[in-house]
């Protein structure tokens, strides 16, 4: 029995039927290079074996009435594979519209939360001979790194790599115990007022030190700044997916040519889609965007939990038509936004966290829902935009070649998008998810990113060219 | 705004994520008579004009911290058929197997209460190109006669059957009000224990005379005294389904032949079925198995609600090796139960549930469900069954021609398995809902309802022989 983190567990306490709180991933797969071919009781026999042996497939979670303090992980003696793979297909003709369609569908349902919290969908059909997955795992189980190493362990180097041996030294979860739950909550509830008598000065020592930078034009813009949007409203349970794949080599020109990182092309082409898609609608707001960047703390954080994150608030530079003078922009506020991060310290968000009680939290969270109050106060952040960085080399799920790999996050009240980025094997995979209702035409988001990079190429390859030739005159 | 009855209330009330309170409904579809072809656009377009006419898809829940008694209907002004009607495919080769698992998912997940509840899952990619639909409605919103009558109203008698004409006299729902389902709940709630002070008597008085019929032996069996098997246990959230369709005219056959009614050879077919099932994994219990039948009481009864439902306890002879000698009995039996139901009064669970508090009923069914406190006391009832009279002509669903229609509905934590039959258009549609971890092999039971029945036909058969030979002897 181990019990949950406050942040862990904020995100149980803060999921209502609009504000699904698991993330997902649309994995396509290329099947041809599966030994002896693919076939679904095969895949799902390998799949059993490697779940065997790794814990965060076979916690759920433990709670009791006694208990005052976040609930634990107990190992599920029960687990049975069924409840968690599923085997579908996508209507005719098995194109992107209807991969997607099924996918929304998918993520629009609340996850079962007396069973370990992940689901695999295999889904046939698709008109290429791929094979889709779409997983689901909550946040409380997973953050953006121990989801990505979790679905590592289920993936290998070539189509025939052997299944990892189970780790002999791995601690055992144990089952459930009333009794160590409710005296453990006890104490733990005991000390909440010492522990935040810690946390609070440095908490509310935060404000006049942000305000401070920002004068200097040195800060992250402060929440509540951000212009409103179609985007932003309250959102309903309702999602829709959509999703692009660029090269990773052009990503790469663009920053050899302008001496930027990956991390700032990739947030320019994010912020040259949205512009397309804002000003196609006549509603490009003339301040920026500001995005809510998830930063994984997991070297810096001494605390414990699987969610290791902080998040960051940045501009997007949505307002600024010119391409390069938009990613120059963006990366020097991107350092600055990192600095200011850095400053405000790297678990300040698990500290918080760690004093959420369930019933204020989830409490709160439903009237804010039921009375759509995200309507009524003003923009904390536009969007949520992610860049994980993937492997650069090919990899095989279950002896199938990986072709794209879509992350797909959490949207919240207020800001109905999530852009989650991957690289991998070559490839920039872009995954969008959305409230329905807030961005009924996701596809011309997604549509747009490729011209959105095409834009940076042209620039990018024009300046190189003019550096060859300077060069090497003839 | 309309208050939900305690007895509609009470299907919210008693939901946990195990113990899933809609009832689902498979409908296999001849598309080859849709005027001009199937195709998906369409029949949304066609399902969308006829819903809108339809206050029950319409409606959704409201209710308020300040709202002490039972939640209220509202009209959803947002209403959107996206949230309702999906599409998707089974995976090849499409046959019973694939279609029943994927329902079997979508049996399994929990409905969102922010809308309307109501599903619809359009399942193409069948083998023999009929379209599936999942229909999935909460027992809040619908029970077995409304939810038939529901359906109907999407249905016609012929291919081209006009839509319905929207009803003018039809009531409006009006809006959300908090404060007028505050005050009404309000009164309601101080109104309690005088309407308490009224029913208390009639149900105290109930038990004396259940005593005094069962020494006669005219009562239902007393709950409590059913036989365990492998079905009765608690219950998980995972469904699994399977069906059989059996001819309607061998029923008849067997009814004439034996002088007893319809709904007779159906409770001797379910009982053969599950002899069966039971003897072939060495668990057939010496005592009957007792069935809760579920009874309309939308004739007799003047209570509100939507939920014009009784139910009684009957036994089903499954421990009668001999089809006949299990016949005579079922007409015997389900004609003295009939007598006793009728004492008891048929609005006795609508009253009893009006009384129904939603924190004391929730809090009560998940102690009772994490305790599994099914499993520790002794079984109630083994199964649920019930027999639903459909329409003895084709119907025609959005044009096309329904060709099965299998009722699923709810199972609850102690009895596993519900059996619920619908005669239509000459055929017997038995569909089979059960906890997978309770009958992983349901399949095995819905093929022995054809042996079942054939068992009785070839008795039926050869006494008509005799009969036809002793009135015209050579």
């Amino acid at each position: 029995m181990e019990r949950l983190s406050g942040l862990d567990s904020t995100f149980l306490y803060l999921e209502t039927p609009s504000q699904l709180l698991h993330v997902c991933g649309l994995i396509v797969l290329d099947v041809s290079t599966v030994p002896g071919g693919y076939n679904f009781p095969a895949f799902k026999t390998e799949l059993t074996a490697r779940v065997r042996s790794m814990p965060g497939f076979r916690r759920k979670l433990f709670d009791s009435a006694l208990n005052l303090d976040h609930p634990a992980w107990v190992e599920d003696t029960q687990f049975d594979i069924d409840r968690h793979v599923h085997r579908v297909a996508v209507p005719a003709p098995g194109g992107r519209a209807e991969l997607a369609d099924l996918c929304g569908h998918i993520a629009s349902q609340q996850m079962d939360r007396t069973i370990p919290l992940w689901e695999m969908w295999v889904i046939e059909g698709l008109d290429d001979g791929s094979v889709a997955i779409m997983s689901k795992m909550h946040h409380a189980n997973v953050d953006g790194v121990t989801g990505a190493s979790m679905m590592a362990q289920l993936c290998g180097l070539t189509p025939d790599a052997p299944r990892p041996e189970p780790d002999p030294d791995q601690p055992q979860l144990g089952r459930a115990n009333t009794l160590d739950l409710a005296v453990g909550g006890l104490i733990g509830f005991a000390g909440r007022p010492l522990k935040m008598a810690k946390v609070l000065p440095s908490g509310v020592a935060l404000l006049p030190r942000w305000i401070r930078r920002a004068r200097r034009g040195e800060a992250m813009p402060a929440p509540f700044t951000a212009p409103r949007t179609s985007l932003n409203g309250a959102i309903t349970g309702h999602r829709n997916i959509a999703y692009s794949q660029l090269d990773l080599g052009k990503v790469k020109l663009v920053k050899d040519a302008f001496g930027v990182k990956v991390n700032d092309v990739v947030m320019a082409t994010v912020a040259g889609a949205l512009r397309r898609y804002l000003a196609d609608r006549d509603e490009l707001p003339d301040s920026s965007l500001v995005a809510m960047v998830p930063v994984s703390v997991h070297d810096t954080s001494d605390r414990p939990g699987t969610n290791q994150i902080s998040g960051m608030f940045t501009q997007l530079g949505t307002q600024i038509a010119d391409p390069v003078e938009r990613l120059n922009e963006t990366n020097v506020h991107n350092t600055m936004v990192k600095s200011h991060n850095a400053s405000l310290g790297a678990s300040l968000l698990q500290d918080w966290s760690q004093f959420a009680a369930p019933a204020a939290f989830g409490g709160a969270m439903r009237v804010y829902s039921n009375l759509k109050l995200a309507e009524h106060h003003p923009v904390v952040h536009n969007l949520v935009v992610s860049n994980v960085p993937g492997p650069p080399v090919p990899l095989y799920f279950l002896g199938a070649r990986i072709s794209a790999m879509y992350p797909l996050g959490p949207i919240f009240h207020g800001a109905g998008l999530n852009v989650t980025v991957m690289s991998m094997d070559g490839k920039l995979n872009v995954g969008l998810v959305s409230c329905r209702e807030l961005a009924p035409q996701l596809w011309d988001l997604a549509d747009a990113f490729g011209p959105a990079l095409e834009e940076l190429v042209k620039v990018a390859r024009a300046k190189t060219r003019k550096r060859t030739r300077a060069a090497n005159p003839k």
